[in-house]
């Protein structure tokens, strides 16, 4: 089964909210084999509604229609769909009826004149009655596919699609299951990855191959469909070992976790703590390790040391090393990385100093970072040279130093001292 | 102009990522007066991606492919242009060679062979170069409408949608100028900004008002259209003094800067200072303020004491008070400040502390966060109860934080101490 999303609503054109409902309907269809082909957003005009329904349904088998519904005079959807129809409305009495039974129950007040247009219905239509919010939905045959039209409030739309609309297309569809599984990858570019595995992305159809990026991360998504969940998982296995037995150590996670959740985890099972000192990255890492919850068991805090003196002053980095090497060093980083262990009482320290850009700093071009990790046992530290933008300096430190944080935690090989050129 | 988006890639309607893309563009067009009036998403397929184009460049003045142009195999936007062209693919050496020096500079080893296909043109397309990425866009006539072909990447796509197109358009658009001026204000809600502007927004046609709002934000766009830049800023000026008027301290810049930029700014002109005490937010204030070049001329530096203990051992905080009224609580807050401004030796001290939720912390209630001030001759503190998601009470607890410093350095009135119910 084919579906099309028709998201309604000029705010969306506009740019003033992101359509997120889509994106979960995407997910709640996709998780029952139901492939959405094409989505669209439209404004509040009605011709255009019209048109983008006609299209979806002269090309989809569901057509799910998002927005609209409500009570003010932009809320068109209704109408757009009796005219796809070519039919009339109708006002409903029993819609009318449970709408004041709602509104005396909110204690809002008198429910005013424009919320009887939610109780107008294109005949032949079906109606959702709705448990949240007061705009019903709608259910109609157009053509060969069904549409069916929800409210844009996201609460109120998942309510829908959770608990009629899946079950209903379940039901109707019988036609398997689509499961994914995504692995996540750092410090290594897409292009690689991409030709690591090219014969496996041309020869796999199901399960297929694919390949997402953003900024300092690649991911591999394989999807496969079958009969059942666990069919579609089998057909997985095979071809997710093969692509982890290539790709090896640059794999974080097999489980679409963040490197920051991927790190949390292995603290956790290793029951060891960290502490950071923050120089280049501002406090960006203690602010994704704290992001993910119950961080507090395994992460003491971060040492953001941003002027020169409070390396010293908070990390005891020695005043010889700042002078000599400078701040952007390996023994800089070295120092940060035990003065915050020490400081903080951690079993791990993670430093991360640089020069982001776009000037140098401390004698060190743009782009420059040094990364160290501090231990009970031992110490070690890589340095980086990229020659990209200012945010991007800093995304690719928080990568590499979690990636660190990752890779000794795993027991696996660390990347080699310099890599600067 | 009317344009419409396409963004190209199956994982959008997978659902496994939001189209973020095209929210921003369609902010960026509305700027400079061009309507976004559809809005298609298809996979990657190439019949699919071409049917696609071809309907958006039948009905669209402006048509913003976003995604596909990578090097892997399920990059086929630039195909699909080919095939909508009824062209060939042309192998551009000046592009090979510059992808071949970019490899070089980033210092990420050999590049390998797939990169080639983003050195593949559409016969008779021109080339948007770009500096960061390797992925060139396009640009082409196809019919009467103008196609622009853009990386996925958010941050590649938005320095192409900024750098060339905005300009392209905007001295193509020819029939006058279209001048926006962008409000952002902090701690108000947009609703209740609608309503106080509300007789604004329905009266105003040229300039007209809207309204975004993202988290903890909200921002009153003002746009006008005219025959030059002068007579538009013109139209705009009583409209924004009035606005200005109604609103008066919510608004803390009236010239698009984000908050943390407005913060910079006050710093420097003042020649103070600024350290921060950081638990519930992790490092995010101090990764914000660092993110503005130059920060540090201002920034010393945070301490993200997050463990209880740190608060003591890093900041000072007594342990009597951590004892008694807790490390979520008004005088925690107050000595954190202290602590930061006295360790880092900066002018000015801002901590935050808080449960950010699910669960409750340290005696309080998920939502709770206690923020303050210390500076030489005073300190303030202010409490919140935010019943909101996690991330939600971080967002909201930086941005309270940063507008307290803002408020503090222009001289305003500060949040009355307890806001808790």
């Amino acid at each position: 089964m084919r579906a099309e999303i028709v998201a309604v609503g000029t705010e969306l054109l506009l740019g003033q909210i992101a359509d997120t409902n889509a994106q979960w309907i995407s997910e709640r269809l996709a998780e029952i084999g139901v492939d959405v082909v094409h989505h669209q957003v439209v404004g509040d005009n009605l011709l255009r509604i019209q048109e983008a329904i006609g299209l979806a349904a002269s090309r989809a088998d569901v057509v799910l229609v998002s927005g609209g519904l409500g009570p003010t005079e932009d809320d068109i959807t209704r109408d757009a769909v009796a005219a796809v129809l070519g039919v009339g409305m109708v006002r409903r009495p029993e819609i009318e009826d449970q709408l004041r039974e709602k509104f005396a129950a909110f204690g809002r007040g008198e429910m005013s004149a424009n919320n009887l247009r939610q109780a107008d219905v294109p005949e032949g239509a079906t109606i959702i009655v709705p448990r949240r919010g007061t705009a019903p939905g709608l259910s109609v045959r157009v053509g060969a596919a069904w549409l069916y039209a929800v409210p844009g409030v996201p609460d109120e739309m998942m309510e829908m699609v959770t608990e009629v609309i899946v079950p209903e297309l379940t039901a109707r569809g019988g036609e398997g299951v689509v499961r994914s599984k995504v692995l996540r990858c750092a410090g290594i570019g897409e292009s690689r990855i991409a030709e690591i595995l090219v014969d496996l992305f041309r020869s796999s159809e199901n399960p297929s191959l694919a390949y997402l990026a953003s900024s300092g991360e690649a991911k591999v998504r394989l999807t496969a469909k079958a009969g059942s969940a666990q069919e579609a998982d089998a057909l997985i296995a095979p071809l997710a070992d093969e692509v982890l037995r290539r790709l090896g150590d640059v794999v974080f996670t097999a489980e679409d976790e963040t490197l920051e959740e991927a790190v949390g985890r292995l603290l956790r099972g290793a029951g060891a703590t960290l502490a950071c000192a923050e120089s280049v990255t501002g406090g960006s890492v203690g602010a994704r390790i704290t992001a993910v919850p119950g961080a507090s068991a395994y992460f003491m805090g971060s040492a953001v040391v941003y002027a020169a003196e409070a390396k010293h002053s908070l990390l005891g980095v020695s005043l010889e090393t700042m002078a000599q090497a400078g701040v952007v060093s390996e023994a800089c980083a070295r120092e940060m990385a035990a003065g915050a262990r020490s400081v903080f009482g951690a079993d791990l320290g993670l430093a991360l100093t640089g020069a982001a850009g776009p000037q140098p700093h401390a004698g060190a071009a743009a782009g420059t970072v040094w990364i160290a990790l501090d231990a009970i046992e031992r110490s070690h530290a890589v340095g980086y040279r990229w020659r990209v933008e200012r945010d991007r300096v800093r995304r690719w430190a928080e990568q590499a130093g979690l990636d660190l944080v990752r890779r000794y935690l795993e027991g696996r090989e660390l990347p080699p001292g310099d890599r600067l050129d």
